[in-house]
């Protein structure tokens, strides 16, 4: 039996509705706190220390899992990495208007066109997967087949936010065109799929579910240490 | 010479205007960061273990250092603190609500009455002042002299948020009625109040100004350890 909640892709969606209307938390807030702690959870698992380069790749997808990544992004930078982001379609709406100013003020470069894989090898220490996340069902649309194939391609640490682009929320990489990242790092609840990550390093971040609403979707989470924003969970492919 | 810049009352506001407007910042972000920094600062001054109560009253000013308060509540339920809020002039703005809701979703008991020093003091391992802010004159208006009066009476440590109640921003506590309280977090910078602060803990939080803007104002601070959302600084009373 698990001892972690894993959540079908409705209770994801469910769970983050929640948040903003009976919980009363805006998505700037929430945002931020994610993107917050998948740079620390970055930090952990691959300090700069350890790393041949401290520039990091961010690639950004059009929704809320893009955004995620510009909040990682610009905290990154803050924590002493170079962070680049690669963030081909953008969204007009005014928050990730902002997001993006707030990268650009902080010195955060965005690139104009995909890097070819071998020059994010030759650049980069590590690469955030910022592309989709909870709200994805395959297959992937076509104008993000390039930046996929790119993603698949690399050699150094890719680091999924809260879902590896590409699976199935439930039931993983059943098209077979998915990532298999280094490291996942999943956002208030892991969701189904990450059943199946067989990567080095999963973290939980998202350190805002409400006791109340925990309870609600029998939720049962490892507790956070102190006042960290994220905690390293057991990789659990093979487990189940 | 100071190795840490000090702010006067105009540059504080100033620097918060453009976080605002040129830098793109939500205030809900903003406002997170602010929260959650002021939380992990208690945790590290006053980790439960070394208190005799896990209680924590945050009293909240109408402004955005109540909002302050607000957000660290959430933030130290989170971490394992069992806050009660005294919020006693609310403010109706959307942001103020939701705020307020959060706690409640959270668990977090709203006083309906000011509590008495003595009874704060059996009850309470901590208080928080998130009265007034760095827009804050002196006289404190009438309706919060009472509150300032049980705040100056209480004998548990007292963390104030971002500038001691009752003081001038610039020149400390001259009108004699203001808080000194055992902490201080000082948000996004010290303002040239905080060379005045004598009491035992000084940390500075809001880790959130862009390299840009610190430029523009020479704004020198030391360097935040790792992914810390907070870092102490030396007390600097008597140093001028």
């Amino acid at each position: 039996m698990d001892s972690i909640k894993y959540l079908s892709q409705e209770e994801a969606i469910n769970v983050d509705k929640k948040l903003f209307s009976e919980y009363k938390f805006s998505v700037d807030q929430l945002m931020e706190l994610a993107g917050l702690s998948v740079a620390t959870a970055i930090a952990k698992a691959y300090p700069i220390a350890h790393l041949t380069s401290r520039d990091v790749l961010v690639v950004c997808g059009p929704g809320n899992n893009g955004g995620d990544g510009l909040v990682c992004a610009r905290h990154l930078a803050a924590f002493g990495y170079r962070p680049r982001v690669f963030y081909p379609r953008r969204t007009k709406r005014e928050l990730y208007t902002n997001l993006v100013a707030q990268c650009e003020a902080s010195g955060i470069p965005f690139a104009a066109e995909m890097p070819a894989a071998a020059d994010v090898d030759a650049a980069y220490g590590v690469v955030v997967d910022a592309l989709f996340g909870f709200s994805f069902a395959p297959p992937v649309r076509e104008e993000f087949v390039g930046i996929m194939e790119m993603l698949r391609s690399v050699e150094v640490p890719v680091c999924s936010v809260d879902v590896p682009s590409g699976w199935d929320v439930e039931r993983g990489d059943t098209a077979g065109d998915g990532l298999h990242p280094s490291m996942l790092v999943s956002l208030t609840a892991p969701k189904l799929c990450a059943r199946g990550f067989a990567g080095r390093h999963h973290y939980l971040g998202g350190r805002f579910l409400p006791r109340r609403l925990a309870a609600e979707y029998d939720i049962v989470l490892p507790p956070y240490p102190g006042t960290e924003q994220c905690v390293e969970l057991p990789v659990a492919a093979g487990k189940q």
